[in-house]
């Protein structure tokens, strides 16, 4: 009977275009930060159209959304789809938003063809997926898989102290529902972020897993002094010094081309006057690499790199490691079903590595997981500017329902 | 009569440490940006004072403070004692204060000694010398001396898009003075902001003028994209590039060693997140050489420079030079009462540059100018451990006292 189900195309880009409006930009993308008041007005816009078509949606203790479409077997673990509704600063209109939101358009097409499936279906909003608020990034489901203590994500901070659990309640996200259900699996449609399905021509990525990862956070201290009146021989200037770094990081990413990336994101320079030299530097460095044993080189490569910029500029040194996300390798018949359904809609598909974090890295810790990437514009990302097509954010969600159906199959003849 | 008088030296030192109060902060330094509620409160004080010694405080419209004293001569021009009360975010206790608080107390002096002098004697307190709020520096000075228009100096803004001139009413600054007045003779005390009096053991140094400044606000445009999933082929990072001109104005200072300095002293990164490559950064430069032609060849290494990096990290540049102030030569009969008022007390003095652009370098070019300058440790100013003693800013007033009152015996002279 489901077959032949597709889902609606022009729905499904009509809520994509509706949601956009929450911290909507004048450049055409998102600023909806996580926890914000613009986070909060599509949490109450995506729950009020999932409890339209018939589902339940709670909350956890750390604002995770999830909309439950009950299935034959109430005691069978739900298959989620599940992504993020936050955005990066100055994001764009589809990251994270069309996993969510084809699972959004998967309820409304499953309620209108009456279809019921052996296991509850769940589409999951998961709280701070980006980072940018609240490092790190993928906090809420990194709780849900345990990765994280629910003390730590609470007592995440962002750049003006106001701690997670604090900006929670301040838009009513905690919920009551217990924190890590079970799920019979996890699926997960997203942009590729990356050049390589738009430079391939094709239309489906089917996740291998996620490349590795660590973050740092740094300081670098050196001495306040007057810009004009301070001989160059007698400076201690932090920001000199992590001009220095930067160089350095990205030295440290070429050195393991072509795969690996080194990024400063995030500097605050003190004082941050025009006429002072800057005293104290805080700045974010980002590595990865696809292979575990890789991005430990590169880890003490870049620390002896940061020891000896700041020993020979005379500056204080505080580095710390903030996150240390190991490579991720996703479940090998959820993948099956993705490149599957991929083959029977006609699309190309290949294998792909994600560059990026997802929610799905941690989830697959707890319940088979993978994820379809679709292309994006010059694989452009984070950006206001990041564009899909119409066309391939459908053929995207058409395989996500299909996964999700064959997944359905398979557990009931697992039951029966 | 008035050869032995001195200043109160612990009533100085108090006037500077109670002044303090009113934005100090916890590591015993000032934040009193330019027409702040912290600024209101310290002009408050200084008015009250003022009045309290049977003085005129009169503001012009750009919020510049003038505390009359009356001389014989009500027609002849002030001998003006001029400096300023604003700081840097992060600023010390002398820088500026000093030099205002000096004049209140010679007014206390002179009012309870019974000094009548023969021209009036005038302290002021000139509005956003720092430049840390409105660039450029010296901007209410520069006015009075017509170096900028009014309107220029009203519609500064500061990074939070604030005019000046809506600052100013907001703490109801502006006054109705007119804007220029003569002065018979422009006097500053201003702590040194170098190394080099306290390493040669100098009281006072006795300022020759200032070096040429000049500074540059640029913005490199590259392209926002994910950290993870933008291979380093494909990046276009604003900050990297940043990076590289901070070093470049490192490289142009050491080249014209040991006289010139150059600082990359505010810096903003757009969007400033952890995972995204920055595509955005705007950055000012502070370029300074005692000599007019030397700064000129490095304003051309600079720029060279900058254009370079921009084309090969295929960055978008916008350049532009905000600040261009010439080599300023104090007047010679100034500069030669302070080296005697010195000499009469028997305090060490030598010649000296200015590093620092200050008010007397605008005020120069309108009124026989010139400055005093005591040590502070380590040459350490704009950092809130700036740091001078009680003996020598006390020595410092004594000599701007007597250059003072020298000045007045000539004009009585000239005027019989």
């Amino acid at each position: 009977m489901s077959q032949n189900l597709t889902i609606d195309t022009d729905r499904l880009w009509a809520s994509i275009i509706e949601t956009a409006k929450f911290g909507g930009t004048a450049k055409g993308g998102i600023r909806r930060l996580a926890l914000s008041a613009e986070d909060a007005q599509v949490r109450d816009w995506f729950s009020a159209a999932c409890e339209a078509v018939g589902c339940t949606v709670t909350s956890d203790a750390m604002g995770s959304m999830f909309a439950r479409r009950p299935g034959r077997n109430p005691n069978m673990p739900p298959i989620a789809i599940g992504s993020h509704l936050d955005t990066q600063p100055t994001g764009g209109k589809f990251d994270g938003v069309i996993g969510v939101l084809a699972g959004l358009e998967i309820l409304r097409r499953l309620h209108e063809a009456g279809i019921e499936t052996e296991a509850p279906i769940e589409v999951i909003n998961w709280t701070n997926e980006e980072g940018a608020r609240y490092a790190p990034a993928m906090l809420a489901s990194g709780v849900f898989a345990g990765v994280f203590s629910l003390d730590y994500g609470h007592s995440r901070t962002d750049r003006d102290g106001v701690r997670f659990d604090t900006a929670m309640d301040g838009i009513g996200a905690r919920g009551t529902a217990p924190l890590g259900h079970k799920l019979s699996a996890h699926f997960e449609l997203h942009i590729e972020q990356g050049p390589i399905l738009e430079e391939e021509g094709k239309a489906i990525g089917v996740v291998r897993g996620v490349q590795s990862i660590r973050w740092y956070e740094a300081t670098l201290s050196g001495s306040d002094g007057h810009a004009g009146a301070t001989p160059m021989r007698l400076r201690k200037d932090a920001l000199l010094g992590t001009a220095r770094v930067i160089e350095a990081v990205n030295r440290v990413a070429r050195a393991y081309a072509p795969d690996a990336v080194g990024t400063v994101g995030l500097i605050e320079s003190k004082p941050n006057s025009r006429n002072v030299v800057p005293g104290e530097v805080f700045f974010s460095i980002d590595l990865r690499h696809p292979e575990d044993a890789t991005l430990a080189e590169m880890d003490v490569m870049l620390r002896d790199a940061i020891t000896e910029i700041a020993a020979a500029d005379g500056l204080g040194l505080v580095l710390e490691e903030t996150w240390n996300a190991p490579a991720v390798h996703f479940d090998a018949q959820c993948r099956a079903r993705i490149a599957a359904a991929a083959d029977a809609f006609g699309y190309g598909h290949r294998e792909i590595v994600s560059g990026a974090g997802h929610d799905s890295a941690y989830i697959n810790r707890v319940a088979p997981t993978a994820m379809i990437f679709v292309p994006c514009a010059g694989g452009l990302s984070h950006n206001e500017a990041e564009s899909a097509t119409q066309a391939d954010v459908a053929a995207g969600a058409n395989v996500l329902l299909h996964a999700v159906l064959a997944t359905d199959r398979a557990l009931a003849e697992a039951n029966s």
